[in-house]
């Protein structure tokens, strides 16, 4: 890893197999709670004891909410790209609950590039992100392919 | 694990071709700007004038926060599952950006039912979920593989 926090990422400074790593995000029951009550309002992500009768067996986070901290870990750390980290989508996968205390962090790897056909200054670029919890256990995969554009000029 | 609540979906009730069709959510930029320092800090979800000078030419809602939206409308639409909605993951993809104003709506397709190999009690349904803006233009389409159990006994 060498790039610093201040620099920026463009195609042309990439290459499969390059390799990133997150600071940590610790999440409290507080905030699994509230970010249910917006956006997942189901009994698992929102009351301790009604959490104790679901699948779950205890308060969990919401999938989409490890999915917003995992993007929180990758725009705040040293994968950082020109015109910004731009998603154009991927696919998701939840591997384990998130629980109040969980300390999270993501290990990325760029594992394709593809420059654009019809358009010189961009390209598409896959990356596999594997969001930990403190135990080095896997929470999330996200294979994520964000539009990322050739430096100008 | 209460599987009783009577308008509630299990396995047995669903057939590949059912769909759904959620309630809609009015997103302010207050809400677009709140969820973007949280979750997802870059410029073109934060600022309305720093967003006028990138991809986006103006404030566009983080695809986490869609994504989010997109789960609120489902648990709260009538795709009722007994066990809850529970993702095991999934395909997105972002297609448009989404506005201050703008008023999103899901349309929820099963695409595919499979029933647990080892576990007779569940299964995993495919949901194709396509979330539209109030202009009826697709913004964000997501293929959730969701773990949905059988009534109990």
């Amino acid at each position: 890893m060498n790039h610093t926090k201040n620099d920026s990422l463009y195609l042309e400074d990439l290459h499969v197999g390059q390799r990133f790593a997150s600071s940590e995000y610790e999440l409290s029951a507080e905030q699994i709670k509230a970010f249910a009550a917006q956006f997942d309002p189901q009994p698992f992500h929102l009351d301790d004891a009604a959490a104790q009768n679901t699948l779950f067996h205890g308060l969990a986070a919401s999938g989409w909410h490890t999915a917003a901290i995992t993007m929180r870990l990758l725009v705040t750390g040293n994968m950082r790209f020109g015109a910004g980290t731009i998603g154009l989508g991927g696919e998701i996968a939840w591997l384990l609950p998130v629980r109040p205390g969980d300390r999270l962090r993501v290990e990325s790897e760029i594992t394709d590039i593809t420059p654009s056909r019809t358009k010189a200054d961009r390209g598409v670029v896959t990356v596999r992100n594997v969001t930990f919890n403190q135990d080095g256990h896997e929470v999330q995969r996200l294979i994520a392919k964000l539009l990322v554009f050739r430096r100008s000029g």
